[in-house]
């Protein structure tokens, strides 16, 4: 297969970690909301070998956040994703298929609630702001939509437990699958979720603070040693091993939520407000006509 | 400066183009909209040479188009956009700033008016797709919105226009700039516009039937041998020395349209009714803080 470079360009946005992941190796990029994310450090095959073994580190600062705040927040994340969200708790975060009014997919990104009146969707690769700035607007509801300056740093692997508890200590290992909560690095404290795009296990690091995240990067990779850290991305090989689709190259709008096998996240029964509601019931009706294997 | 491969996937899809541009020596892509861009054939000095000199095919298929049909398509497209669009003709294509509903810039596409109720946002790199659903579900509007399979064609450098009037005759040099019609080839209808992203003159072929569209690519070859035709894609020197802008190098949602110097896109006095329209009133009235040069 012939090997094309990447034109490098302010519009495919570098993140903080970039010179580092240079530096360690990092050998292909892919684009992912307007960003550069890594792809491949050499090998596939032995970056995937290495994952399910040990730790690593990923820059996946292309996870964007969409922050929405306000009175309205939780009407207008509800309103975008199938999933019933009434019943959500402060510090959870929640894998949430987002749709149109047809019930085409336009994203499957995972839900943070920081707070009733505070949410980051943690969006796959399409700029879910603009679908929210367009429903706000027109449906002129009280909320903030913004872009935060947030840099996810994932650590994955079955190691990635023993290294995060000699960093922050054993409360960190208490978190739950999905759950998330605040811990300190040197005086400033991260967002950290237990979550990421593996099935090996690991953490998700929400950076606000680029400064204290740039050293907690070099501190994870030092600290890291005796568990044979070494950076990564999300890996092809595993990702397919482990069945986690991705939006974009398994799904697309033309998909509805059933056809993606997301039924347990479609909440046709509740008396909650979302696009597509009408839609997708004639679909399940109507019987679903393909299914993603 | 170090060279790193782009990772390709079904999230950055080809075009019809690719296959053929890659046997032509394509050497590098960047990703827009979604798509694999070509960004380099060789030195892009000596391509930038040979644009000015002669004529060039461009695989700009990453240039997506928006579809907006219905209604009221007319009143939703006006909304987007602060150039106003109420004296607009049939057969033209506008520069239009997209903009939210604080003035910050979202896109800054060409719009084409197919008729009253048709048109298409030909798109820089954002997804204004999920801007224009946003905003006509809130509203209310009667508008379909989709992106339709039109795989664009660039035919650009001062000899583009006898190139192309050896294919679609006479007719075809008396297209205005920024102008568009429908011209035949071997049976089938194209929609082309005098336009295109250099400032070398020529035109951009709307492939909708992508076996013709194929068809003319090879044929633009064939015949372009005289004129030495090559291969190539939007250039990154003849763009900055021609003083094209390009959204997300040059402005984003942080930049107004009077930041970027499109004092003349941005109609304030008009009745039409656009997102944005108090802000930017206020912006001009407190005085432009900073210019893009």
């Amino acid at each position: 297969m012939k090997i094309f470079s990447i034109a490098k360009s302010r519009r495919l946005r570098s993140s903080p970690y970039t010179s580092r992941i240079e530096k360690q190796g990092v050998t292909a990029y892919t684009a992912y909301n307007h960003m550069l994310l890594p792809a491949a450090f050499g090998s596939v095959e032995e970056s995937c070998d290495h994952l399910k073994k040990n730790v690593q580190v990923w820059d996946v600062a292309g996870e964007r956040q969409v922050e929405i705040t306000g009175n309205d927040s939780a009407k207008l994340v509800q309103l975008m994703t199938c999933r019933d969200l009434s019943k959500s708790k402060d510090g959870r975060c929640y894998y949430c298929p987002i749709i149109d009014d047809k019930g085409g997919l336009i994203n499957d990104p995972v839900v943070l609630r920081l707070d009733k009146n505070k949410w980051w969707i943690s969006i796959a690769d399409s700029d879910v702001i603009l679908f929210a700035k367009g429903l706000a607007i027109g449906n002129k509801l009280n909320v903030q939509i913004s872009e935060p300056n947030v840099n996810i740093l994932a650590v994955q692997g079955p190691k990635s437990f023993k290294l995060m508890e000699n960093i922050f200590g054993k409360e960190i290992t208490k978190l739950k699958f999905f759950g998330f909560d605040y811990f300190e690095f040197k005086g400033t404290k991260h967002l950290i979720a237990q979550s990421g795009w593996s099935k090996q296990g690991g953490y998700e690091i929400y950076v606000e603070n680029t400064n204290s995240g740039l050293e907690l990067y070099d501190y994870l990779f030092e600290i890291g040693k005796e568990f044979d850290v070494k950076p990564g991305c999300p890996n092809l090989i595993e990702r397919i091993e482990s069945g986690l689709l991705s939006y974009g190259n398994d799904m697309d709008n033309n998909d509805n939520p059933f056809e993606c096998g997301f039924d347990k996240f479609v909440n046709l029964e509740s008396d909650i407000d979302f696009l597509g509601k009408e839609n997708l019931k004639k679909i399940k009706l109507d019987g679903i006509k393909k299914r993603l294997m």
